[in-house]
């Protein structure tokens, strides 16, 4: 128990977070927060739901569960805690244990002591260096400020295009926002030859981005913003980049964003590129010093790396440890593995650890299957498909991280909720393979997609599973001469398959799965089989009935479910 | 690898699952699978559905995803698995490694030599021993021949009213069936006080119960069904208990089922009152004969100890097992936990590891908590509270059980499955309070209902936060003299109290979660106050500040938003 002066700098969600499960804890204790801005404790993850009109009133990003508003006086009267805000934190003097603070209003300065400091400055948008970065019309997502007004130029009609410079989360997120309910044409430019760069393979982002197009949104990868161009009022109003110049009604920048350290770094605190260093207990190099949220450094539990980590999720879970600390729990925080689900208009897509271009990177003997199972019952009435990656380690059997995609609703959720709680416990293939999934037909299937897909990582990692990835079968499609010994045996029903052998002719040999062990005598021993199918399973039995033959073959992990959802050009038509 | 001959005895799920991994790992090895049935290789679990007319023809429960029947010709030439239906396993000579065969069209016996045998005899269903129990127009929910005569006479006009015997999951799946579209009068007796007795607490049960009964279901809890009686014809026309005698057209008697052990046994195989004894490698007694699916008793891995799992989910996992041993490769299966999921009309419920009142009677320090968050942000159109229950050990933390409730969807899945993979684990609070579940606000709060359910449970464990029981507080609103001391401290807002403390009086105290801080002098220090709100968060809160201020509560865990999921009679109209 305290009852110390505990000062919090943020109050978004690290810093209120602390400051409410502070004084649960320690009730006698004071608690003050200051923060620059006047609206605070807001859902910043709400924001593109709040412009695309998915929610109303930017109050409802500020209120709580039963409806009140987080303001000043809510802290003060329910949770017995003061909130000071417009005021900004100039600077930490460490050795007399003052923080010097600045009201914008009335431009007042005082210093407030405090006995113990928490820095939840959380992080800033990454404002990209070309010409008319700054110019009026263009935005980043960072306040809700800005949403407001972005949403009020919506609501007036002044809003007929729009750009979005940036492919993750919030760059997507927003694009639907502005073509979903606005009818904005949209743009999106991704510098990246992919969407969701680093956190989704490039399959996974492709389907993503397959549907963003369909359902309107421009998407241009490969490309960055070269300057953004305003018109006579000064206002931005297109963005070139080395391939085109784009007319906009307004600009998004979406490039990341940057920890908010510079305080702790000039109080002389320990500060990477990542953030506010840390320890476990997030106490920062100066023990009367936590940091929380957005602004901090932290270990990414697959990797073993420092990391910056800019999640509302991780802002609380952080918050709730700083607070444990400052009352004498010794809670700690060992890191994070990076899970994240998003939603683009009727679909969804998510992950948990490492992709397999990230894990690569990282030195790991890194490998990956696909799999296309259905999230329910194949016999239940509303069955989709959920493609599931699984990256894994083939030295140690460790899997290093899933993805998914799927339609929206919760079935993909499930499967990357259950695989953090084992990646983050360095699960293995045979822990997923093994992992009790809850089941009856309108929820899962017996053998959960999950376990399906370690079950396939199983195949793989002994090498009774050979793939093809399906970026190189789609060069091979397009390119087929750089595979010139390979030969599409595609095993669907000859219905599925005849406008393909029409197409491809001596690329394509179909012989129907439940012919093969019939027919297998049809196969020419001196190409290589590209097996074909759905899903990949009936290819994966396919590809054992060809070894047993002494035939070569490559299984198209994920098979067509994963094709279609990417989106091909050869497609016959 | 294998050129042996393997008999697998049992056609429906661990069988067929053993036969085809089987033939992937081990092409030349030839497999024979008898079943004295000729329809094989279905999905049990989706007869309810399919008796509903979900699923409209009974094939689709046998096909594959990709639409083919898996019949006896599917598996020759698909998997080149050679199956004989309506052929029945008589006797097992271990000695001679044979198995007596009966063909029940022809009645003609013979002996078929095995290298390895493997038994995947199932479950029959436990036919209570009540008079009238043979009767035609009762019936077990077995198998698929009796699902197509009882979904035939709902076609033809036959049933106007059901009884269902048992509360358990196919008992409620099938009063469903006959409820939702075909408009049968439908009650449902339960022997015990609650449905789902041993795997939900009276809570979740009730709320489930409360539902069905919504949807027109008829419950009687706490009754037997004593015997069963017969109408002119000879047909099972009515269902008698000690309070009443139920008029009926079809009696479904879904009472449990009991391993199909007879044939191990009188092999002289270890058996065991939960079924045939196995070992990590689900090898029986004898090495040469394998075992797997509902006829085998397994390890609960929560309290170590043997078990009946008769799981479609479970059969398919030890069909793997055994394939991969017989194969030459040294998989093994450790154990279950109990995970489950259900629909009821427009809900589900499920969960995980034990119950609190299972986790007692196992001697567990077992305590629990409620918790009633919002599956998604708050401010996202389509939210829906979700009650969560964590069965916890107060000595090691251990998390024993997770147990949910909420509409039908995947949210409630997704917290169940990552629980499955803690559980299994021995993840304790902390574990759970840590655990990385994806976010975003259309698919979880920032703080996700499981995370939260878990920091509920950190606070009760360290008595930070003391709760009452919601059978408890129903009891006491029922009779308020049974706990003369308390005093219900409602904190919501007036709008809401106000039918409450008009309906009861000096029981009911209301004062507003804002204005407790400032007016706690006006609660009584002689009573001990029962907090409520909608969720418990803001009582808890509420209980800080009481305790700080020396006064006595109690916190409602999960609050109203369990109790009217719940009903309750005294709820002011």
């Amino acid at each position: 128990m305290t009852t110390d002066h505990i000062v919090i700098i943020g109050g978004v969600a690290a810093g209120p977070k602390t400051a409410c499960r502070l004084k649960r804890l320690a009730p006698e204790a004071r608690v003050t927060v200051i923060d620059q801005d006047n609206l605070i404790s807001y859902g910043g993850c709400g924001i593109p739901y709040y412009v695309s009109g998915d929610v109303s009133d930017e109050k409802e990003l500020r209120n709580t569960s039963f409806h009140m508003t987080r303001d000043e006086s809510f802290f003060l009267n329910a949770k017995g805690v003061e909130v000071m805000t417009r005021t900004r934190a100039l600077a930490i003097d460490r050795k007399a244990k003052t923080v010097r603070i600045k009201n914008l209003d009335t431009e007042r300065e005082e210093s407030l002591s405090y006995d113990k400091l928490v820095l939840a400055t959380g992080s800033e948008p990454f404002v990209l260096p070309i010409p008319g970065a700054e110019l009026p019309g263009v935005y980043t997502i960072s306040d809700l400020h800005k949403a407001i007004d972005i949403k009020e130029q919506l609501a007036k009609g002044l809003v007929g295009r729009a750009v979005v410079i940036g492919g993750g989360a919030i760059g997507i997120e927003m694009a639907e926002a502005f073509t979903d309910l606005w009818g904005v044409e949209t743009s999106l430019i991704e510098f990246m030859p992919q969407l969701l760069p680093n956190i989704l393979d490039k399959p996974f982002a492709d389907m993503v981005a397959t549907h963003m197009r369909e359902h309107g949104v421009k998407i241009h990868l490969n490309e960055a913003a070269q300057s953004i161009e305003a018109d006579d009022h000064g206002r931005a109003r297109k963005v070139v980049t080395a391939n085109r110049e784009i007319e906009t009604d307004i600009v998004v920048m979406a490039a990341g964003v940057r920890p908010r350290s510079r305080l702790a770094l000039e109080a002389g605190l320990q500060v990477s590129k990542f953030g506010i260093v840390v320890n476990d207990h997030l106490q920062t190099s100066d023990p009367d010093i936590y940091a929380a949220g957005d602004c901090i450094e932290i270990t990414h539990l697959v990797t073993g790396k420092k990391s910056l980590a800019p999640m509302g999720s991780l802002a609380n879970r952080e918050g709730r440890i700083v607070a444990d600390n400052l009352a004498g729990l010794t809670s700690t925080f060992e890191g994070w593995i990076g899970s994240f689900i998003m939603k683009a208009f009727e679909i969804c897509a998510g992950g948990t650890g490492l992709s397999l271009q990230a894990a690569k990177a990282e030195g790991f003997d890194a490998d990956a299957v696909i799999s296309a199972q259905s999230d329910r019952a194949h016999f239940f009435p509303e069955q989709s498909v959920i493609p599931l990656q699984m990256v894994f380690d083939r030295k140690s059997r460790r899997v290093l991280g899933i993805q998914g995609f799927g339609p929206m609703g919760d079935a993909v959720l499930a499967r990357i909720d259950a695989a953090a709680a084992l990646i983050a416990k360095g699960g293995t293939i045979d822990d997923f393979s093994k992992l009790e999934m809850a089941y009856a037909p309108p929820f899962a299937t017996a053998l959960d997609a999950l376990n399906a897909t370690a079950n396939i990582a199983d195949n793989k990692a002994a090498d009774r599973l050979r793939t093809v990835a399906i970026d190189d079968f789609m060069v091979w499609m397009n390119e087929p001469d750089t595979r010139p010994d390979w030969l599409a045996l595609d095993i669907r029903h000859p219905a599925e398959t005849k406008a393909f052998t029409e197409k491809f002719g001596d690329r394509w040999l179909a012989i129907p799965y439940i012919e093969i062990r019939n027919r297998y005598r049809e196969i020419p021993t001196d190409r290589k089989m590209i097996i074909i199918c759905d899903a990949g399973t009936r290819s994966f039995e396919t590809q054992c009935v060809l070894d047993h033959q002494g035939l070569k073959s490559l299984v198209l992990g994920g098979g067509f479910n994963c094709v279609r959802r990417i989106g091909a050009a050869w497609w016959p038509s």
